[in-house]
Parts: C-alpha cells; structure tokens; sequence
C-alpha cells in the first residue's frame, strides 16, 4: 500500500474520506443488476438513483430542490460500508439497523473536516428522517429502481424470499407518497408481477 | 423476462431508458476498486465521482453551478454502454473513439423524450467539448479519482500498462486546468509514485 496520506490538513481528511467511501463499491445489495449476471453494489445503485432523479424531476409532489435530492441520494447508502446492506423485507436485520447506522454515520462523516462533516451528516439524517419532500422524493426513486430491476429479472428477488402483494404494497408506499404521479404505473405492475408468479398473491 | 413496456407514452421512454442504463454497471475501466479484489465499472466510477463534486467543490476554479457538475458527471459515462469504455493511454482505441461515442449518444440518448434527449445529450456534448469551467471542473475530478485508486493498489494500472511520467502528466493536466488549487498535492504524489516504482521516470 502506497503511503497513507497523513490527516494534516483540510484536503487530506478530504482525501481520507473520498478513499473511504470507495468501499461502498464493495457493499451488495439483493437486487441483480438487469441482465441477470450478478448482485447490485449500493456505489452502482447508488449512481442510477441519483441520475433517475435527473430524468423523474418532473414527478416530484411539488417543486424540489434537484442538488439536493441528489446529494441526499449519493450519500444516503454510505453507511452502509459499516453497518452492510439490510435487506428491505428482513424484519430481525432491521432491528438493529438503526444502531448500527449511527455508528456508522459517526466514524465516516467524522473523516471529513468539521463543516462537511455536519453537511454530509445532515444530508444523511434528513434521508432518514423522511420528513421534507426532497427526502421522500428520493426515498421514492431508491424504491422505484429495485423494482424495476426485479421486473427485469423475472423478480429474482422477490420469488428468492419468497415476497407477498402485501410486502411490495407496504415498501411501494415511498413511491406513492413520494412520487404520487408514478403511483398508478408501480400498482399496475404489482398485478402485473403477481399474473407472473414473481410475487405471492 | 416481463413483457417490454410499450414505448407508448413520455413515461414509458423515461423508464425505457431508465433499465438501459443499467448496463453501465457491466463495462469495466483499468483502475480497480481501492481494496484491489476486482475492476472498476463505469457506474459506480460515475457516483464515486458526483460525491467527490461535492466534496471538493471550493477547488473549484471559479463558483461553478454544482447541480450542473454533478449531472455532467453522472450523464459522462452512459456512452460506454455501446462505446465501451476506452482506456485513457491507449492511442489506437482513442483514435475510433468519437465516432463510436457519438453513435452511442444517438442511440441511448434518443430512448428518452424528445426534450430530455436533447438536455442529456447537451450534458454529454459539453462534457466532450470541456470548454465551460463546469466541464473543466468535472473532468479533473474523472481524473483524479482513477489517481487515487491507482495510488491505493500499488499503481496497479500503471505497472500493467508500463505508463511513464510523462504519460500521467500529460493525463493530469486536466487537473492543472479544471481543478488547480489541487495540482501540487498531484504533482507531488506523481514523484511519490515515481519513487515508489509505480510510474516509469
């Protein structure tokens, strides 16, 4: 290994941080990527999320401030490099989830010098807040892009765990709250999913 | 697979080119991830470098327009679904390289409405052109963030390919121009890199 940067100055905790983050590259989540060959890392996943809100603005409840869903949804999954990737339906991993994203959320944001520490940070509790608009307009494309990707792959996912009507409708409800306007599109393709056999009537 | 959505309506071709872009995530750069266990794919490549926008913005040249960075960024890449990904040293792939991009562009960037397929097309255009301080600024980030995993693994591509000094000097450039308030820390690890047997003098 090359040297460690020593943590001297603004830019190097910079540098510590962008190094750092480079892990979430590493970090898998349950949804294959479309053509079927491997699991989604949440870096990719986290990249198609943020150019989906590029393309989707137009469905946001109400106006949004873009930078910021954007920066809300590359940021939102780096904890993940501590705390790993919680499957959505797992209700036990979940339990613990928020404990261990804290920590998480401490050691990371804490690379970065003192100011982009309580931005990132702040960032980051706003996503999991779920409180303003831009946060659940995010949290509406991070439900929506899975989705899509289990309709691409014969709902891999879902026939994996063995996923109800009743499961999707729950976690689709980011999208409806979200997203109203794509709403109507995400229930259709649930009854689509089920005539399929991907989701347990 | 579940029956191709018709392309019938706005948002059929907005999600349309949504599941096509997913391919991002199959084209693999030179630079590996910095724990070195695999290559780089050009998708998370692309969210690794929309964070460090965000992250290095005040290297910024003069005040840029970061929404407009970040989507540059993240639009860069999308090319190389058809293109592929053509590494930045080898003078014979960069010789067919535009003509092979551009054909990229109309293809991919035609999936969507006719308005957005002109705004994406416009990022990727300006990109190319690297003419705005915006482009300049995205671009040294394309740069720099391949250096530093680069650094991370031992110069692994360098070593592979045999690059010289001159050759990551001349890459880096882009820096000096897009981001100069960060080209003495580069200038720096160049010689590091040099002295560690990573790069031929």
């Amino acid at each position: 290994m090359y040297p460690t940067i020593a943590v001297e100055s603004r830019l190097s905790q910079q540098l510590q941080f962008v190094m750092e983050i480079d892990k979430l590259k590493t970090i898998l989540r349950q949804t294959l990527i479309t053509d079927g060959s491997r699991r989604e890392n949440s870096a990719e996943h986290s990249w198609h999320i943020a150019l989906m809100a590029i393309a989707f603005v137009e469905y946001a409840p109400e106006a949004v401030d873009l930078l910021h869903v954007v920066k809300l949804l590359l940021v939102h999954d780096l904890v993940e490099i501590d705390a790993g990737d919680t499957f959505c339906y797992d209700d036990h991993g979940n339990d613990s989830k928020p404990e261990r994203e804290q920590r998480a959320a401490e050691r990371l944001f804490g690379l970065l010098p003192p100011d982009q520490a309580c931005e990132f940070r702040a960032y980051w509790d706003e996503y999991e807040e779920q409180i303003t608009t831009n946060a659940q307009f995010a949290k509406a494309l991070d439900c929506l892009q899975p989705f899509l990707n289990n309709l691409q792959t014969n709902g891999h996912t879902w026939r994996l765990h063995g996923i109800s009507r009743r499961q999707v409708e729950g976690r689709m409800q980011a999208i409806a709250v979200g997203a109203p306007a794509l709403w109507s599109w995400v229930e259709q393709h649930i009854e689509g999913a089920i005539a399929a056999g991907y989701l347990k009537a």
